[in-house]
């Protein structure tokens, strides 16, 4: 399989348009969609192929409300750790589109999975979450080949997430997402926009 | 900016062919390429902008040595922890191609940093982590599409690598990756094929 020289460049402006959303349109998603965004999902590399992803679409709005409710005390809580500038620019940011975007997807790693028989994993067990992480990368590439805009909220309890979302004790919360049409499109980070952080040089980054 | 949906279509060729390599030409990548290809990690998604991933390149014959006596320990013992039938399949897998691979790279995670500020990392620190990965699954997909594979090494003495290569000690392991031209290339994972574990199906992924 070899793929030309046009996608390895479209690829990069994937790569470059990618962006966490938080500013969402609240129409939904056409039918189908999400589901067939999991099943790319499926396609993450996993340790030993442990397949250890679980996804939890969040609907109900009192779930919803508890989230929202998780969020709010969480970035409160980190807006009272600045101070000066800091607090004054980091109270202007907008963190995450919980209220208006369609889809909430939680996802969790099954921390007991058996699948896969445990290669891989017995020096490095961060790697089964790592593979979850990387289901989460796969989501938001391909929704965003296909228009769509995700966000990932990690100011939240994952306790109390993970409680309200009543899954098997042995789930660990690896993301929340909100997913759905964004309202603008950029290629340059929110944060980088409005100044909190800039893009580090490539010296420092390898050696 | 809007991606066709004969783009998207070759993505999810990217995603299917993706796969973890383990069988390496010893053939050098063209000069500049892996330089290239770190560049583009660097459009990695990062928990508050935190860019926190740093990439060492492992060419000394010494370091490399080091690396795969501790792969072959690691293995040796994850050998002797399977019985039965499960013992003899172990057995016979490649789980590396650390002798072949032109590349040796790891990825580490500055736990350090002060990019970013902090942001969103308060309540799950690990998202700083998940970052690092996010970047080692760029890596990955961009190599792919230029005809070059990788593969992620985990059954690996994280301390010894760690300290085989001198870095900061704020640094965290996360992967250490080969990489290089694939002798065969493939869409079904390895594990797969050789009948270790098989697909799960989407309905105990989803819920």
């Amino acid at each position: 399989m070899k793929f030309s020289s046009e996608f390895a460049d479209e690829l990069d402006e994937l790569l470059r348009w990618r962006r966490d959303v938080r500013h969402f349109r609240r129409e939904p998603l056409p039918d189908g969609l999400l589901e067939s965004l999991l099943e790319r999902a499926a396609l993450a590399p996993s340790v030993g192929y442990s397949q250890p992803w679980r996804f939890v679409r969040v609907d109900e709005s009192e779930r919803r409300s508890a989230v929202i409710a998780s969020f709010e005390r969480a970035n409160a809580a980190a807006l009272a750790s600045y101070h000066g500038d800091d607090a004054h620019h980091y109270a202007q940011l907008k963190l995450a589109g919980l209220r208006e975007a369609p889809v909430h997807l939680a996802v969790f790693c099954d921390e007991a999975t058996r699948t896969g028989k445990g290669v891989g994993r017995a020096t490095m067990p961060e790697m089964l979450d790592y593979s979850a992480v990387m289901a989460v990368f796969v989501v938001w590439l391909a929704a965003r080949a296909r228009g769509i805009g995700m966000g990932w909220v990690s100011i939240l309890e994952p306790d109390i997430v993970t409680a309200t979302l009543e899954v098997p004790t042995d789930w660990r919360l690896i993301a929340y997402l909100c997913i759905g049409y964004p309202t603008e499109e950029n290629d340059t980070p929110e944060l980088a926009r409005t100044g909190w952080e800039h893009r580090q040089p490539i010296e420092i980054l390898a050696r």
